[in-house]
């Protein structure tokens, strides 16, 4: 059975996405087509779209399902007679808000990220480039100023843990790639562990840290599975060594070990 | 009036946090102080939390608002008790979604990230590489393989859209900096009008992006507001020259220009 479900707004379509996609996929046995359509925001466009969910519904012998955050209430009238089964995520939660807060909502578009514009994009930009510019260990005399340091062979997914952290969070993230130098040693290098408080450790399966090196330089040493096996082995008796908190992100999406991260850190977000 | 309000998951957090933020955010006149608590997953973690939020309520006054998107049964029915305003988000939707589709769902944690995780992460790491080899202008040799190649001034936004558009969605998004030397000319340079179809400008208020270069090199000539406004007004018309789609990033968030960029030039998004 293929279903389609449509995330609309007139804002980013984001709050409606995240939503929907984490309910969606609560239905296994269910192959949906998913189309967000962000900034339906004139009469036209949600005629346009009501005439798209219809034809749809049509071709897929089964209503679509519509997720809508649409703050104006002309656009949410309107897209209530689209023939399909719509879930109205504003107005099944802002009426029992309204009455527990004793205060009516100020239905405004994108208001949840028009707040502090200017200092909120300051922020993401210098933990964007401090991410950045703190990227390949070379450059460890900014690691007093880093919130974490993490620290993991090549390839297991530093680069955009760091990069995650600062855009959603704000938080300035170092990394440290542990080289073959490095792993020739008993211990991480001291400018490693001067910072010990900072430090996370990321590891990974050396299958699949294999696999992933592979794409990159096939049939290196680089890419074998006896060095793959052999670096994480040493980077996760570096971790024990220093007691140092760490994640396998064999099975996690960035966003997972992003969020695992900042919890065993007790990391606070700098941005809202 | 201040509210405190908890965003609980025994998963990432992301989805209730996502909502909650977005719904709060139509209450300008309350003051909300917000706390994610993201892999609540045992019984005794649920416990501390109905205890913090209790507590909470007593010094703020108030009951908490919690949303919660526990997909453990026993969890959920924990946390109704707590001396708060639950919005259960999951409960909400999920049980008019399994008859209108007729199926029941698969309640398990951490779900919405974890199909096709491998596939997902190279495609991720992949465009996040490309975004990071092409971020200066130097290397566009690589125009071909771009998705949308992004074109300003200095500090208008150019890298962090490019991040988030590749972390989010697997795009891969080259960006070219407009410097002095291009500014001289009569129009864009050659290497990016080949590549027309794919060009999309940037541009944001010369103020601002005096104060934001302030930041950078305070007092100099880059950051002047002379400069500033020859360099935007230069950009600016270079893109109507070339009848490219544009956008004033200045009251816009990195999410908003990210998918008006997208839903503008008709992308579709790579990973799910």
């Amino acid at each position: 059975m293929k279903r389609t479900a449509f995330f609309i707004s007139d804002g980013t379509g984001i709050t409606a996405e995240v939503l929907g996609n984490s309910l969606l996929s609560q239905f296994e046995s269910v192959k949906f087509e998913e189309i967000t359509l962000p900034y339906i925001d004139t009469p036209e466009k949600v005629e346009a779209v009501i005439q798209r969910i219809n034809e749809t519904g049509k071709q897929d012998g089964h209503r679509p399902i519509v997720f809508d955050t649409f703050v104006n209430a002309e656009y949410r009238a309107m897209i209530a007679d689209a023939e399909s089964y719509n879930i109205d995520i504003f107005s099944t939660f802002l009426k029992p808000l309204e009455s527990e807060l004793d205060t009516a909502s100020t239905y405004t578009v994108g208001k949840s990220h028009a707040i502090n514009q200017i200092d909120r994009y300051k922020a993401r930009i210098d933990s964007v480039n401090f991410a950045l510019d703190n990227d390949d260990g070379a450059r460890t005399q900014q690691y007093k100023e880093a919130d974490i340091i993490l620290v993991g062979v090549s390839r297991c997914g530093k680069t955009p843990t760091c990069l995650y952290m600062a855009l959603q969070y704000g938080i300035r993230a170092a990394n440290y790639p542990l080289t073959e130098e490095d792993m020739g040693g008993e211990d991480l290098p001291d400018i490693l562990k001067q910072h010990r408080e900072k430090l996370y450790g990321l590891t990974i399966d050396p299958f699949q840290l294999a696999a992933i090196r592979n794409e990159r330089r096939p049939n290196s040493r680089y890419s074998s599975l006896d060095q793959c096996d052999l670096e994480t082995r040493t980077a996760e008796r570096y971790f024990r060594q220093n007691n140092m908190q760490s994640i396998n992100t064999t099975n996690f999406s960035i966003e997972e070990i992003s969020t695992r991260i900042m919890a065993d850190a007790n990391l606070n977000r700098r941005i809202v």
